[in-house]
């Protein structure tokens, strides 16, 4: 159980978000409130678009409140789209290959779930991921799996189905196997321009997911970081919200194995 | 104010200790009880002794809970004689010069505790080191400068007298800048074979210090590791518990400038 | 390319062979002569046999000759069996993961070669690994890769042939993918008791491998810890050597698909 | 001894220089050419202006030659403005603290040299902190030190006559404690806007340090980034650069106690 944060609109300094705010995402990781782990200090990383269409990467395996260099990084870098992540471990090592977001190519990614009983599960769903990006294969987290095999599904052109074909898949071979755990993945994607975020679970309890359209700007997070609920709205379970520069704010319904709200 | 775990006796695995009870030092490391900080999380440190006069020592930056090297550690290494701790950081950085335990020839310290003020301390309780020691001063912490002032004070000697001049000095100088925080000592000291506990402070509120006496040991800690206070002794404020192998337990009374319980 | 050590014989501090010789390895380790790479600083390791079945672990990212940890725990450890890797990365990321030796169950495992073309290759060799031991697929080196592999191939039972029989089994895959680069394989392998040494290649290259019976011990290394090379026998290409305490020295000829001297 | 690189002009993107040249900073890590020590593995740092008055900074222990992290931000991240530093320690730990560049303010600080018998000149060395700035004394090196002991003697005003009598001061208590290893002090210096260097020592042998003037820009090398030492001018022993944007580069002689080439 992870907290992040993502956000696309006029740049703004990241600090702005990540470290400034009274719950901010560096007090979320030692001090979430809706997880069900209070402290996320098994790494943490942000990845940023600057005037490359390819995104900057800063991963570590310290918690990040005590990270210089984070704070350093974060009172310089302006951006118009950034996300944020800090890791509670479940099982896999802290490393920063292990550290979301996860970048390919233009696109960069980070989740707050998991696959049910991921070890076993594990093999299988790396046996997704088209030999052409194994080599990007760094890590051992179902997330970073998840995302490479979407790519080899059609990511790049229509996310929302590579994705959901994604889960779909990965929730069969999860049933097949008799995992009774669920499949949960809260995540944003995004292209460097659009903006996706998904709470799909295929139990009633996706990970938390709020959002709130400033001037100029959307922002997601897993948990207020105002400390203040009822400035946010939560994404539906099931939803998917899609920001497109310019246009309105989307939101889409479940898919089909996906449990709706 | 940080976690911590002294034991002397019976040669036994660190992991005992360490990892393996219910509310281990590692699982405090994540969620203690007692601190006024729940997570620990800002580095660690573990000192030993087995053949030779001088003790080992690993510590790392990383949280405790996530490091494999200190479970395998602890899971090899047998002591009559070790120390452990698990850091929340007041202000120093995180790298391993701050972490305890500290090792000086055949002595071992660590600390819970802070001297008030600290940033307009440090220099003159810095000052107080001896120029033989004063290259060893390779952090920036209060504890570290603690012992190395205590060192030029005679701890080698009588480690009592060394750490109360040292106190008492400190409390002065903290008086005499108009500081009114508190100098708050909780602490264990060993050279090796006597193995030396302290619970002082200049307020009410030195920080929790548990001992247990275990057939062929004994058990020193922050909180208690099995989760039940019944089966401890609590060190009174103001008290020093000396442990001499082979010796009753002894427990001295608070020295003048220390607030008694 | 890599520098190793590997000892068994009576119980030494591992510092007699890791830190303190003029030519040691944690010198190797910013100086290695025989190499391709003179700098190994991608990381290191040691691990150790002591009171257990299974060994102890101590792996770290950093170079090895700069880690206070590993000096104190080399100065500490007594130990009849221990190996000690330093790391010159050869596409891998640097990671603890990543850093040999590998560990499981009882046995013990270090590499210096390479799979050519790995990044092709990587994905048949995982799929050698059993389902049994995937989870303990941790990092992404090709040498954790040939250990698990063989681990599914009898090496618990009989470690020569199922060494031998993935070494074959990659070497064919490699050829059937056309990669013409060698299949490099200098290792060394122990349950806590036998010692096996390999220094098979496909081409007539494979990395150097020194022996040195001492009285009541064994040294394989990467180079001469002496610097002095008439005091080291060289194992010789194809060749394997087997230590069983309390047995002569056996050394076993070159296996069919490896170059012989 | 380390190697740097300063760069001021044109803002480009901080891999232009760090990362993509043929002898760049990070190839220099492993294989310096023209410095004592070959491989400069001991931590690393990268300090830029952007558009605040004070400079961001990335600061890590690993070896520059294998971190993710720099080579993305290097990639992201374009400046007008910057500073990169690969360490080889002599005798301090390995830590973000140690790393250069030294951030104060609006001023930035690095240094490749050494105060001679700095173990027994530290504590007199640090006594010229004052003690405003004892608290940012977060580090053991000579380096900090120098820079902290120039804050207090108007470096903020006079950076060159403030460097050069804290030079003097230090020379001066070298040759009183009867130090005979030299002063070395080839150094760069900014507040943001302008750009000092400077090339000293007490002898013969100041590290080298060479410029080379761009169509909008000046760089600053240890050693030559192209291998090719004919584009590059040195820096004279006893020498002073200095950069202001829109004016003539100026090279000021050696002052006093500075040993002339």
């Amino acid at each position: 159980m992870c907290r992040f944060l993502a956000y696309e609109g006029e740049p703004i300094l990241i600090e702005t978000l990540v470290t400034a705010p009274s719950h901010s995402l560096i007090h979320q990781s030692m001090h979430a409130s809706e997880g069900k782990t209070e402290t996320n200090g098994d790494g943490f990383g942000v990845g940023w678009y600057g005037e490359r269409s390819t995104p900057g990467l800063y991963r570590e395996v310290r918690p990040a409140w005590s990270d210089e260099n984070l704070r350093s990084i974060a009172a310089q870098v302006r951006s118009r789209l950034f996300f944020a992540h800090v890791r509670a471990a479940t099982g896999t090592p802290t490393s920063r290959a292990n550290c979301h977001p996860f970048a390919q190519g233009r696109f960069l990614f980070m989740h707050n779930g998991q696959i049910g009983g991921w070890p076993r599960m594990r093999r299988r769903v790396e046996a997704m991921i088209p030999d052409a990006l194994y080599a990007a294969r760094t890590g051992t987290t179902d997330s970073e799996a998840i995302f490479l095999a979407a790519l080899g599904r059609g990511l790049e052109h229509d996310p929302v189905a590579a994705l959901y074909e994604t889960f779909s898949e990965i929730a069969g071979m999860m049933g097949a196997e008799g995992i009774t755990e669920a499949l949960r993945f809260t995540a944003t994607l995004t292209d460097g321009e659009t903006l996706w975020a998904f709470r799909w679970s295929t139990d009633a309890r996706p990970p938390s997911l709020y959002y709130k359209t400033m001037p100029g700007g959307l922002l997601l997070v897993s948990e207020p970081i105002d400390g203040v609920r009822g400035n946010w709205q939560s994404v539906p379970a099931g939803g998917t919200l899609v920001c497109r520069p310019g246009r309105e704010l989307e939101l889409l319904g479940a898919p089909e194995c996906v449990r709706a709200a």
